[in-house]
């Protein structure tokens, strides 16, 4: 292998493909970045065996191609040199499983892996495809994917279940203890119901290189994995295996309360209030809703008390109290972009649900703590 | 106690004081910041033991008092929940061991502790003072105190150690791998000689808090500890006991060469080189000086060689090649502000010295890691 490119270009081509690098050292070869160079241009690709990202530079924007090849580079290495390289134009000379990058002042030897030992990942494109604009896929993970489980003991729950059906996608995440759901509707319909759970973490590096133009994202689905397309970028990312639970009884179409408070206000307050809670209590708060307003408060008899009061709506003059986790309803309460939130009650022990007031197809739900 | 005052002032003070909270949680007292509302104004305290910082808000600045009164709170909730309160005036108001804070919308509530267990530092000042500018003692600290061990095997090494005779001031601090040498002249003649060692950590906390107007800083010395007032603030420190190593002999005022090298290029050449080496194996890169340049390389057998040239101007023909940690060069050349830095050399395994071109009153020194 042999070539010339902008640093530039590689670097940010790398820097894609590098979130599918393994941090775990068991496995060395899932360290690495595999340097394709064929007919067409270069291919980069990096594979943790959970996820598979390969990016593609076209022949036409590489300076010079010398002769084909390729490579493993060891991902970590390579990567920061060539983000240190004071260079524009970058050399890559390979001499069996050697690589050796030089500049004017400087020769950089890194030692190579074999690249028929590295993971041999399908990447083949769906004919049946979904299409979906980036900035709604982006607000999909953003908005559901901080409610998944961490707990490897329910390894389900730490998903993002996607059911499609006709024209469109409901997103749902949860660990059992709250739950993010978030509706959409796509332009195509589609003819199979479709029924799939995506590893939330494996999103979360997906929405990262994802960026902001307003353009479509492909989503290929197959039996074991999915497979985002964009701009040159290919993300693979298996797919959990199970049932995931039916989370629709959940939500209460009519609730008891209905309260309508200033979301900053909200969150302000719980911030302020989560002071005096931690981890180890479950953060818990009270949530008083009198006649015209909600006092929230916090105690701890270590440190203090805590009690804010917000002025608020109500649709009728039901009194509840209510008692949660400050940062679960912090968390949700980030995902809500407009001036007021909804607030849908239904008794003390009964699921919390937090809507924005301008829009319908985004839904929070919290369970509460019972307190004595 | 009973007293209103501007937030922004009231935070401004306890961020300098927070400084000298503990975070150990072994005597709570320690975690705490004392206020002392008194016929003058408002005296915050901290002190972990180690060091004591106390800021005095005066009468005039504070908005009404009511009451006056002390109480020790727990920093860190007490801090955390005034940057938080939307208002900008507070009233702080004890009942006994309560303090209670009331804004529009809150009231917050924080159990406190018995001022007279509070640790009772005398905090007077020496009428043997000495004068520094601000910017001096800090550059003081940031230009030496890097070099300070870590180690507490020989505890003296953990300070920074000056020497004051006549006008002048001499800061030295060293891990016995590498030092930092740093002398500055003061206006005012002192009387006494004095020669004492101040914990290099207690003194990264006090160029924390010194802000870059230009004013001077009066340094107290007392048998056991030293003081610094400045502004509205006292900073004291302990001193640490024993004899400092004399370092003057390491020092080589006759160098067998003389090379200058820019500082950025020199920086950066290590930067890269570094990137194949490790703190397991003491961050070693080699640099061989040539007729008109330098070769700086690395080389990791997992990893691959990096090799990069600069070219340098030298006072004679000697060639030499050397090899060092490149953390240690690296926050020694950090210290250098030059366009060009001096690298004074006299043998393979002796003391890399390292000046600024400008000045000729900081000294960086290396001791060279021998190689095989």
């Amino acid at each position: 292998m042999n070539f010339i490119i902008k640093k530039e270009l590689l670097l940010e081509n790398l820097n894609n493909v590098s979130k599918a690098i393994s941090n775990k050292n068991i496995i060395p070869i899932l360290g690495g970045v595999k340097l394709d160079l064929s007919e067409e241009g270069l291919y980069l690709t990096c594979s943790d065996n959970e996820i598979t990202i390969r990016s593609f530079i076209e022949k036409k924007d590489i300076e010079k191609i010398n002769n084909k090849g390729s490579i493993v580079i060891i991902g970590r290495y390579f990567i920061e040199l060539i983000r240190k390289i004071p260079s524009d134009l970058i050399e890559i000379i390979t001499d069996g499983l050697n690589l050796t990058i030089s500049t004017i002042n400087g020769e950089y030897n890194l030692n190579g892996m074999n690249p028929d030992e590295f993971p041999d990942k399908s990447l083949e494109l769906s004919k049946n495809l979904i299409k979906i604009d980036k900035n709604v896929i982006k607000n999909i993970i953003n908005q559901t994917s901080f409610a998944i489980s961490n707990q490897e003991s329910r390894p389900i729950l730490t998903g993002i279940n996607f059911k499609i059906k006709d024209r469109i996608i409901e997103c749902v995440a949860t660990d059992s203890y709250r739950l993010s759901k978030k509706i959409i509707n796509i332009e195509e319909k589609i003819e199979e119901e479709v029924n799939l759970v995506i590893p939330g973490r494996n999103l979360i590096e997906l929405s990262k290189i994802i960026n902001e133009e307003n353009e479509k994202i492909e989503m290929h689905i197959f039996s074991n994995n999915v497979l985002f397309k964009f701009d040159n970028i290919i993300f693979q990312s298996r797919l959990l295996n199970g049932n995931y639970p039916d989370t629709s009884k959940l939500i209460i179409i009519e609730p008891t309360l209905k309260i309508k408070v200033n979301t900053e206000d909200l969150y302000n307050a719980i911030d302020r209030a989560s002071l005096l809670t931690s981890e180890k209590d479950k953060n818990v708060i009270n949530m008083e809703i009198k006649d015209k307003e909600v006092v929230i408060s916090s105690t701890s008899q270590e440190i203090g008390k805590i009690e804010e009061r917000i002025i608020v709506e109500k649709d009728n003059n039901v009194l509840l109290n209510i008692s949660y986790s400050s940062k679960y309803m912090m968390e949700a309460l980030r995902t809500i972009k407009s001036e007021y939130t909804s607030i849908l009650l239904s008794g003390e022990i009964k699921p919390i649900i937090l809507k924005s007031t301008e829009e319908d197809n985004l839904i929070q739900l919290i369970v509460p703590i019972k307190t004595f």
